[in-house]
């Protein structure tokens, strides 16, 4: 990716830098990229500048003549935060987004003209704290990063997939808006509802002080996302509600099979459901993948690479490699075996 | 504690060496104590060997003259080995063991005359790996070892926790069996039900292969310990079922409160949920404690020591230190403020 008029770097811009927009503020710089940041607490802004970052007062001066703008500030605040640069930014601008949901904010850009612009993204990577101050340049190296293609914004697609793969080392997932919010709603959303149910009863029980001194690395484990800050788990279940639901019905039921076979006292069920179980979990540690290779003429209708893209994202794959050359898209990805 | 008829260091024995009783067995030999190992596995006992560690091909010749054995074979195993070694040990030998439920074989101990020869204990520490492979002699330096005293056999209490808070550096907490088992339920066994409801309910899932690309903190950390052996697990929650079916109600109605918020797009009752929950998690990371410090006449009926120290761990409290001198027992705890 460069700056399209005169083949230098991108000069990029990350609006709200708390945990997430700080991480992706510091990665940019310490990649060496122009970076301007902005946040609407002047108390963060000025922890910025104190860190040798440039951190403008007025959003205006921050984005205006970017690249690329990250917008990473609070879900609620995402419409208006994306509409106010997109009418900011000069045209050609990449705008992304790192929100936690999708189908939301993509129905917003395509009802509000903006969807040639704006490519929804969400890194899959933070921790139970927040701020900048807890913000690392690392935070991404590994994580899966969506985006969501889509034909209108294909080139912007292109530039920001390859960006994140050559500043971020992240493994981009190409996803559609809605089975993202299908699939995050089983592998985040749900396991911060578990946790927010185990540690509220432990703080409701009689014998929560003996609880918490007992506590070893179940426990520890499987509560620890909910030490993130409330509200901000509360817009993120809110902002995908129906889905969340709908994961919960289906986690619900596995564990009323686990919690049948027991009162049964039935060994050999409670011993197969955690076979299963131990099955899923293996594949998340050794998941043996294949590589997969496609290209696309970029004078072609985008709908093809759009479908292949979000096909590739949908069979658990993701893109190692993204480049444009001789008037033809090629990516490169790994898929599971 | 030392060998009651020399004054020297106690010999030990550890019966049963995968990942828990290898441990015990690597600490105990870090400390320099003399100990013998023994397993039911001829090649566990041979890798003891390999490994510079007396393992002797039987039983009889690991715990005989032995002034401590700790029993730490699979729970379904427990209460025949403990009656073959009460059967073969020195009538003055401490046993005791590392199961994850101490109702079932404190009630055996009673029945079966061993109540004065046996200390229920359980070291709560472990990981999801298996093997005497996977042990390690730090594994328990800080984590909380439930001891359950009985006035029957007080001074084998007293002489197990000096060496647990000496050796181990452990959290020595004191705690009624029935006791233990509830908190356990809440604190454990619920944990690796849930971890299995949703590991289950990814790998019946048509987005499964997505959901293990996307899968970040929340869901690595609250899936771990469905990785851990299925028949431990199954053993485990088996020992503990009406204790562990009625926690698990507990933490449904929890999770269906913050369900109900959800649904009813509540955004005032999902934070304040996820406050309390976040108040749960925070007293784990940094609970302030206070001193505490009782001392006890030997000669005194010792039902007022259990009673105290089983009031002790019931408060979240634990041991800190554990001596006999002139007539007295005296203990230091520190104990939630």
């Amino acid at each position: 990716m460069g700056n399209g008029r005169t083949g230098a770097p991108p000069r990029a811009a990350v609006v709200g830098t708390g945990l997430i927009g700080g991480s992706v503020l510091l990665r940019l710089r310490q990649a060496g990229l122009d970076v301007a940041a902005w946040d609407p607490d002047p108390a963060t802004r000025a922890l910025a500048r104190d860190r040798g970052l440039t951190s403008p007062d007025g959003i205006e001066q921050a984005v205006a003549d970017r690249d690329v703008v990250f917008l990473c500030g609070p879900l609620p605040t995402l419409t208006a935060t994306l509409t106010q640069v997109a009418a900011i930014a000069r045209p050609d601008c990449v705008l992304t987004d790192v929100g936690s949901t999708k189908r939301a904010v993509a129905t917003f850009a395509v009802a509000h003209g903006l969807a040639d612009r704006f490519v929804p993204g969400h890194p899959m990577a933070g921790t139970e704290r927040a701020g900048l101050a807890s913000a690392s340049p690392d935070l991404f190296t590994g994580a899966a990063w969506v985006l969501c293609p889509d034909p209108a914004g294909i080139g912007r697609f292109r530039t920001l997939a390859a960006l994140l793969l050559e500043v971020f080392r992240a493994r981009v997932v190409p996803m559609d808006p809605v089975a993202h919010d299908r699939v995050v709603a089983l592998s985040s959303h749900v396991p911060h509802l578990l946790a927010g149910g185990l540690a509220g009863a432990v703080d409701a029980s009689p014998v929560r002080d003996a609880v918490l001194s007992l506590a070893a690395g179940s426990f520890r484990d499987g509560t620890r996302v909910a030490g993130t800050p409330a509200p901000r788990t509360a817009n993120m279940l809110l902002d995908n509600r129906d889905e969340v639901l709908g994961q919960l019905d289906a986690v619900r039921a596995a564990l009323d099979e686990l919690a049948t076979a027991l009162r049964r006292d039935d060994r050999a069920a409670l011993v197969a459901g955690y076979e299963r179980a131990a099955t899923a979990r293996a594949a998340l540690a050794a998941g043996r993948s294949r590589p997969v290779r496609a290209d696309f003429p970029l004078d072609a209708d985008p709908a093809g690479e759009v479908a292949w893209l979000c096909e590739l994202g949908a069979a658990g794959g993701h893109l190692t490699g993204c480049r444009v050359t001789g008037g033809v898209v090629g990516y490169d990805g790994l898929c599971p075996a």
